[in-house]
């Protein structure tokens, strides 16, 4: 036992700095040239050692975007201590979700989505993984806002609020949207309080 | 010139249907299946005619995103007559918008912008079209839902409401969001009146 242990230790750190790798190959250089290969070489792993943790692309791909995003899920709940109570509580959530939609992990996960569009077999494969996530991140944002997702309207701003970060995602790709985004988010984090505190206010009536 | 006229219709009816045919390969197979021989196929023109408008690939895909952008800008322009007034009228503005956001044009710009997140040289030819774009979008909404934009709260609520309609786009990509989409719509429409009319309200006090 005392050898094998350190085997699989190593073997995990292996799987572990592919599954990075391939999140940094994908938001850096796009779909068509991220190839397990490719990883592989990024990574310091050889081909035969890389292909037998992950035979194809695909597996590769969709293992990295769960490990990735399940990391990263974690780290919202750790971090969820820090976060400021009163006024300036909805701003400094929000700006963590966002902070999430201009990662590289998400940039990885633009790729696979594109490509997806035009690929079934892909696509069957990442569906599901979306809708997970999807439910996660839903989940999350209900609990630190405090929201009653019971409530229709609650739950339907709270839908609205990650589609909106999805979409200033989707407006950093090419350009630094930074110093725009920052303003768009406050002004959110303050409409955002006012639809429910009056929501709040009416349930009580 | 009467034997001119006719070759130059032909031509401009040959560009035209070259422009439409990159759209829909675009969004129906992607960009790496988007060539020029492929878009020229899928015209029914021979593919010398299409080199000859088109020499090459990023030249069509410019010149289709642009033509069919500005197309559905003027669209937007004409149906605005046609627009609901009183309580109605912000939710029928943000359907028509974010039609624009799920429509095929939509899914072939993410195409070219996933592309070009990995293409230094695509990259450059795209940031000032969208740009250009963005900013017409912008000044479409403003005036459709009477926003003073020299408003700060005003103009960030417009851009805000465009970063929801592209995360509302992105998330059709893989599956039919539409019924989602319709309740979250709704109530944006409602938040976004609320926040407008408060701001109408203290900048007559």
């Amino acid at each position: 036992m005392s050898t094998r242990e350190p085997k699989q230790e190593r073997s995990r750190a292996t799987r572990q700095r592919l599954l990075e790798s391939a999140i940094d190959c994908l938001a850096d250089h796009g779909w068509q040239a991220t190839t397990v290969s490719v990883v592989a070489e990024h990574a310091g792993v050889s081909r035969g050692a890389a292909q037998h943790h992950f035979p194809t692309r695909e597996e590769l791909i969709t293992a990295a975007l769960e490990f990735m995003t399940d990391n990263r899920l974690a780290l919202v709940r750790e971090e969820a201590g820090e976060l400021p109570q009163g006024p300036e509580r909805t701003e400094a959530i929000l700006v963590r979700m966002v902070e999430h939609y201009t990662s590289p992990l998400f940039k990885a996960a633009l790729q696979v989505w594109t490509a997806a569009a035009a690929d079934e077999s892909l696509r069957e494969r990442i569906v599901p993984l979306e809708a997970r996530f999807g439910r996660a991140a839903h989940r999350a944002m209900v609990e630190l806002l405090g929201v009653d997702d019971g409530d229709r309207v609650g739950h339907r701003l709270v839908q609205g609020t990650l589609d909106m970060a999805r979409g200033l995602g989707l407006a950093d790709v090419l350009t630094d949207d930074s110093a725009r985004r920052t303003q768009i988010v406050r002004q959110w984090a303050r409409t955002l309080d006012a639809a429910l505190s009056e929501r709040a206010v009416s349930a009580q009536c």
